[in-house]
C-alpha cells in the first residue's frame, strides 16, 4: 500500500477507528454483564448505544468522502479489548473488578480521544468541514464518557473496591 | 491469579505500565529514526529520555510498595507499538509519515494518560501518598507531551503533509 497524501492517511485512520468502534460494539455487552455496580452497568449500556451512533456517524463520513465504509484491523483496540477481557476472566472480587473495568474502559476512551482528535484536525486541514464536524461530535462524546467514568470511580467504585480488601 | 483487593489490582496495573514503558524505550528510537521533520525527531528523542526517567520513577513506586519491579505483558501497548511500526513499513511520503507518527505517538500518550490517571487515583484511595505523587509527576509529563505533539502537528507537520499531496 502506498500513501502519498494526508487525504490517504486520513482514510487509513478512518478505517482503523471504524474497525475499532465495531469491535467495541461486540465487546461492551460482555463488560456490562461482568460489572456488578448498577450505575456502572447502566453507564456501559448507555455507552454501547452511543457507540452504535458513532459507527453510523463514521459511515456518514465515508459517504461524504465517497469511499465505501470498510474497517482495517486495529491491533491497538484488539489489545485494549483483550486486556479488559482477561481481567474479567481472573478470579477477582466483584467490587475490585468494577474498578478494573472502569480502568479498561478509560483506556479505550483515551484511544478514541486520540484518534478522533487526530481525525478532526486532519479533516479541517483538508478542508473537509462537514466530516470534521461529525468527528468533533464524537470526540466530545468520548471526552464526556471519560469524565463520567472518572466521576463514578471516584465517588463510588474505588471506595467499594477498597472496602472489599479490608 | 486471584485479586481480592484494590491494592492487588493497583500492583497488577503497575506491572502493566512498567512493561509498557520499557517496550516504549525500545520502540521510540525507531520512530525518531523514521521521522523526517527535525523538530519531530528531536521531540521523540527528548521523550525517550523522559520515558527512561518514568521507568525509574515506577521502580521507586515498586520500592515504596516493597514489591520487586516486574513487568506484565501489556497487549494494548504491544498493539499500539505494532500500529506505529506497520506505518513506518508502508510506502509513504516522508511528510505524510510524520503526520502518521504524531498520530501514533498521541495514541501512546493517551494510553499512558489513562493508565497513570487511574494509578494516581487508586494510590490516593489506598493512602499511598508518596506513590501517588510520583505517578502524578509522570501523568503531568505525559499530558505535556501530548500537548506538544498537537502543537507540532498543527503548526508544521500537517501543513507539510497536505502540501505533499498537492
Amino acid at each position: 500500500m502506498t500513501m502519498d497524501s494526508l487525504r490517504e492517511l486520513f482514510e487509513h485512520e478512518l478505517k482503523d477507528i471504524y474497525y475499532a468502534e465495531k469491535a467495541l460494539v461486540k465487546a461492551l455487552p460482555k463488560m456490562a454483564k461482568a460489572a456488578s455496580s448498577d450505575k456502572l452497568k447502566e453507564g456501559i449500556e448507555e455507552h454501547l448505544e452511543q457507540t452504535k451512533g458513532q459507527v453510523e456517524r463514521l459511515e456518514q463520513v465515508f459517504e461524504l468522502l465517497g469511499v465505501p465504509a470498510r474497517g482495517k484491523k486495529c491491533e491497538a483496540m484488539e489489545g485494549l479489548i483483550a486486556e479488559g477481557a482477561s481481567l474479567i476472566e481472573e478470579d477477582i472480587e466483584p467490587e475490585v473488578l468494577d474498578a478494573g473495568i472502569i480502568a479498561a474502559a478509560q483506556k479505550v476512551e483515551h484511544y478514541e480521544i486520540a484518534s478522533y482528535g487526530t481525525l478532526c484536525t486532519w479533516a479541517r486541514q483538508l478542508g473537509l468541514e462537514d466530516a470534521a464536524d461529525l468527528l468533533g461530535e464524537t470526540l466530545e462524546e468520548e471526552k464526556q464518557t471519560d469524565l463520567k467514568l472518572t466521576e463514578l470511580a471516584e465517588s463510588e467504585v474505588n471506595v467499594a473496591a477498597e472496602a472489599e480488601g479490608e
